[in-house]
């Protein structure tokens, strides 16, 4: 690929962040290139995660000259921790340094969600219970019932190092039956690799963080290609109204 | 890939840059990821590029917390304009922050050419005829000979949207007889899809920024698999006695 | 491929034309290739449009000692220009001196938009307005409802050059809700290898100068094996009672 | 293949001929494509052959409007029947409408085997004797020694049509014991599909028509890249101290 | 391959024939060999058609020798020639040598158009008309409605020398509206490659005299597997009540 | 393949045999096909052996009806049994009914090996003991040393039903320390599949009946291009000074 | 692979069995791995098949330190000769040493059969024809019908070296019309080559012995992926309300 | 593959090996299967490791019944622990219940490092430092010199979870300059998926102890076909004259 013809893509990522980036990649249809900007967090603390907004801006600023198409916010427990509004208060705070399109991360898991007309939800991720409890909260607050929320208590910086092994168990073990879907959160848990294995074994489609971001972002600049292999969402059709 | 088993490659790159992380993903090998951390920087001009360098030590420090095993300050001209001890006083900068080996492009693009034994140089540029000037004094201090160095005078912004086309003639079109290699300056020039091309068609080996940022960072994190496809460089052996 | 064996196609292209070669060669099935002869034709004035017709006679006499089983007047705008009765006048000129059953891009383009059951359109060309305005008025004669006519206010030469990216963007750019199609029209703009991808990001059918000639020349010889990978238009069967 | 951004070859062929548009389209590698003009000629008579130059020009100046890096005078027997000086004759002729580099397919022959370092030839024909005779003429004027020279007695139109197992067993019939290498001559007689394995069967070099004119345009536009699949000649570097 | 694990295929062939052998092994799947015997004829005149058969008991018997599933008498003129009963006699001076099931190419041919469920037929053979008159009587007695049959006038020997492109232009001539299949007769006449190709291009079932014969053994062995790339009739179904 | 442009290969096989029709297809390069004629042979006693020659003028006729290009008496022990001088008897009652080249299974042997440099060598055979002795003493005759012949006492018709396993194993048991080669005898065992296979493991050429029949029978009708997969002999160059 | 991050598979297998290991690993998806542990029964009879439950605790023991997540017993007729209860008894043995999940072959084999709504089975074994009784009681007992059960009167330790024909032909032999499917019991008897083939020459599901058991382990651990190539069975969803 | 037709290797593994099974079937060459008997071992301890070998002869004789062609008992530490003499009195346990060739894995390591002509080594290995002392003590006494040796403190249950990252990092850790080669010991670290990458990144041999005892069994049982992929030891040639 010389020039990306079809559209850039800009994420800010948690400096921690591991994951995202070759996700990204991997996912990405022809045309389309990926660019990041870091903010700095080094912890997953309910406190460290909230202060990383205020890198937002700049990094924002930092892609923007990178003539993205598209900005999202790639973090799911530090766009929702902060309840209700904080989405909100995201995209308000960018919206101040460039006028490209933006979305975050626990925004394109609800969208995503509803594109699949999920109700009942299983939650697998890699956090402590206090983020966890927030996340549940999230979810109930957006008209899902959460069957099961499970967590794996790491710190932050040993979560992308996780073997694709402990993932799997760890995800299918938060599995409950009656669920509509499985939802694995943390754009920086390695799942890529293995949502359409175990949408097969569960029967149930499963969104990630990383495949939530990417799906709303390519329908965001209009790519609605199809993209096989990493799970139901990203084969559904793109188009829409309001393109 | 669910995780980068063999390596994690950091790279600092200007704001504007948009073809470093596409054409750094394109050649990883198996087991490695790229990581991005953005310095401001949204325009060629001497000035801006040099300020740019204030940033270096925030985004290396982000980077860190990715737990990159090396770090390049991806950007050639940024690395070579502030003449003799200019690649020094960057890494000194870095170093205050972290102790990720780190190296730039411009020292890359020095140890590449004297891996492939070149004397005599021919280099296409993206750039004003300012830069070219110093960009031909920094190769002359190194030993090299410039039999011909020459710009497509951009601005910035719109060099990673130049076309295959005109890159393809714009670099054949600056090659001059006698020349041992072909330079093409500018990580954000795209190059990497017409580099084999190009190398066949002129006969000799053809280095770009970003071939020489990878090939060192890969040397100095002990990767030595050849990679084909992206010219001769990548596909020399690279061991050597300090691993 | 020693011999055509199941047909041979002539096209009568302008000579300042570098793209409907390569396109037809691309999407040729098994057994089919492709003839041409130049019509003197250098700039993209609505008046050397014109002019360029006295040339096909000749050119067509000299596709009919190559064999060829059907030809085609490989040139959007010059077979529209003129108004209602251009394109039969020069099928009249062409019939003069050979019995080869003969098409234009424009008859070719109606015929294909109406096998795709299009209402209304849009559509993007490299051209300078006073085309556009001439081809909506084609549009609307043969009963189209154009929603939207763009250009690029190319002169001719450049248009073979535009790239990738400018050449998506500007067809995106032209398509408006409600449309029922996208048509890029120039049979020298650059299409073909994005032609798949902007159909499924925009998830209604677009068709090309170059796909709609390519599928009615078939037509035409009885050629009705799908082809894949050019627009949906390609891919419907091509059989009718008049074989 | 979106753009020729390596280079565009334009060939002048005879109207009769069916043949060389599809192997040039067979043998051009990546971003090179490929654009004729045709020339009258019905029938292989001597008379008609030296005719076909009158057009020349206006198809040179047609295909210099497609801004092609080079030009071929694509007929074998029409460039060397006028005897010594025809060639030279020929490129005076288009010198005086274009200054793109040109050659005739005569010529490449001689340099093709030149290159080869082919002293003894065996040469097959589609031709009748009095051709023959001419072409026998030519090599010896150009140094080489003719061991065989044999034709089929094509009148000229149907040539394009000589099955697979025809021009094989032509050919092959045509070496001789001592001979280094076959040329299969005229750019009408189907043949690429055949070389390589004549090659391999008769332990010798084997040169098209076609194959030799296409090398030397590569040549003339400097590109280097092997092609493989095709003979001998093709596979060696391309690369001199003339660019 | 090492062993013929599903079945053994025995084809009698005129001595004169050169296409069933290949043609059949390119249809055979996996886990199935062809075994050949001949019988005398060397040239396609009635009498010696009919004069082959008595050559049939001997190869009948060798081929049992190699313990053949099935034998085919593999000529279509050859067994139908005699008018109705011809086939009935043929198979019964076979079945006094060799109880194996037997079948011949003309009943083959009926059957797999009746599978398809042919009423109206078009014909191409490479026959002369003496040859056709009685073909055309063959199938009338058979039911089917011959809306043309045509031939190429050829003596025998030249069969199989047929070009793709003679065979795919006669074929085609020979198809008129109406026809609901088109049947190619002649084991000996080349067409297994264009099969497909005829089929896509017509919109209706192409069955060939080899075609048939290889469906009807397949489905006497109770060989059902699918063959996909030679015509509508090969991908159907073979299982019966009979097995 | 609609045909066999390059050559056609004819084949006069003992009726019981159900291997050399298959593996000759496996062979066979492109544009080459197999025809075969069959000599009465149902079980392998000497006398039956030697008796069979008595069809070979009748079957090598109808192989002359279809106009191959040589033909081969395709039997070892058939063509040795009968001591010095049984090889030139055959061909001797073949030359008065057809001038086509021919040779026999049992000299190709001897030439085969003769082109690989075998001195000494061994046998594996699926033969009685009796027939073992013949075939010693037609190797010593013809100036090798024969370390081991080991056979399968076989009676002929289960040769072709032989398991891999069990070909591999005795085959492989037949083999010597101190060889140069080992010959698998028999063009009715099958032995293609694992003639790579075991010249790997052994680390000696492997030679078969079959495989060497093929490689003498391209060598006479000049088909020099090499066959990879079934061992040595048949990858080496077949061009000799006496095409 | 480097870690079965999906399940282990442990299977107890009769120490003379040769077949289980390599057609497990043929079938395994991505992710699983297989582990063995043996149970000494060198010859197929009644007693010794029944004795061979003594090594059951201690092999299934073995397993549990590998950590398999499910046991299989894989002996087809060494877990129904006891009659009914049988299974039950082998179950609650293992029981005893270790709580991981545990099936029987036979079991698998009903709930296979129940699965693909089989009432009419025809059964194809390797065994004497007392086992063959015992294994029809088996089947009625559990509601099927049995239409044919045939035997080889393999002694067991010859069981895995049966030629895919020999197979194949028994196999296909046993099948009766009015069949639903047919079943190939005995994990030692290959047939995972053939089952796809075999499916399709007779239009009816076909089971064996290991596509049954690895099935129903699949099921246990909650790998629904489809494998393809098996069969039906392997293909079809095997997700249920119990997970 | 239906029948390993060229060989059966039997390994003798701890019980709680879950790596060693799909390591050899991902090395093992066509035609070759794979079968595995289990001696008790629950945990990484010197005393359990040697207690062990009680259970050899009963495993060795149930894999003679499934007819292997070699047996392997395959423990590194568990074949070396007892010090000089060890693998002797293994070897002797074994010969007392079958005649079947069998090795040891640390036999394989010594001899795989001589066939590579290693003479200083360095050793990655899971064990704990008790276990790294003898294995030092073992190399030593078979005359190698030990750069470095260094171990991951594991238990036993825990090393075939370990991740491809932890593994890739620790082994190439434990390298140092001057070494010739890196040894990866360990039946049931998973190594095999990144020998390769680490022989190129280190630019030295490595070996681990299922590739040494791979390659000793092949050698062994006459199979010299090179192996790709999986390190240079699998590639040499396994030919020698002892067959």
């Amino acid at each position: 690929m010389l020039t990306a013809w079809r559209a850039r893509l800009g994420i800010l990522i948690p400096s921690v962040n591991k994951t995202m980036e070759p996700e990204f990649y991997q996912m990405a249809p022809r045309g389309v290139s990926i660019h990041t900007a870091r903010m700095t967090q080094k912890i997953d603390t309910i406190e460290e995660l909230l202060k990383m907004a205020d890198y937002a801006p700049k990094a924002a600023s930092d892609l923007s000259d990178a003539a993205v198409d598209c900005i999202a916010y790639g973090c799911t427990s530090g766009s929702l921790l902060g309840g209700p509004g904080h989405n909100e208060k995201l995209l308000a705070s960018i919206k101040k340094v460039t006028d490209i399109p933006t979305i975050t991360t626990s925004m394109a898991v609800v969208a995503a969600l509803k594109e699949l007309e999920i109700k009942n939800v299983c939650v697998a991720t890699p956090y402590h219970d206090d983020i966890n409890v927030k996340e549940k909260e999230f979810f109930e607050f957006h008209g899902f019932k959460v069957l099961n929320i499970q967590g794996l208590s790491c710190d932050g910086p040993e979560t992308a190092d996780l073997s694709m092994k402990r993932v799997y168990t760890h995800s299918k073990g938060a599995f409950r039956l009656g669920s509509d879907a499985l939802f694995m959160s943390c754009t920086d848990m390695p799942s890529l690799e293995i949502i359409q294995a175990l949408e097969l074994d569960l029967g149930k489609p499963v969104v990630s963080s990383n495949t939530a971001t990417m799906w709303m972002m390519l329908k965001k600049v209009g790519i609605g290609e199809p993209i096989e292999g990493f799970g139901k969402l990203l084969t559904k059709p793109r188009i829409n109204g309001k393109l």
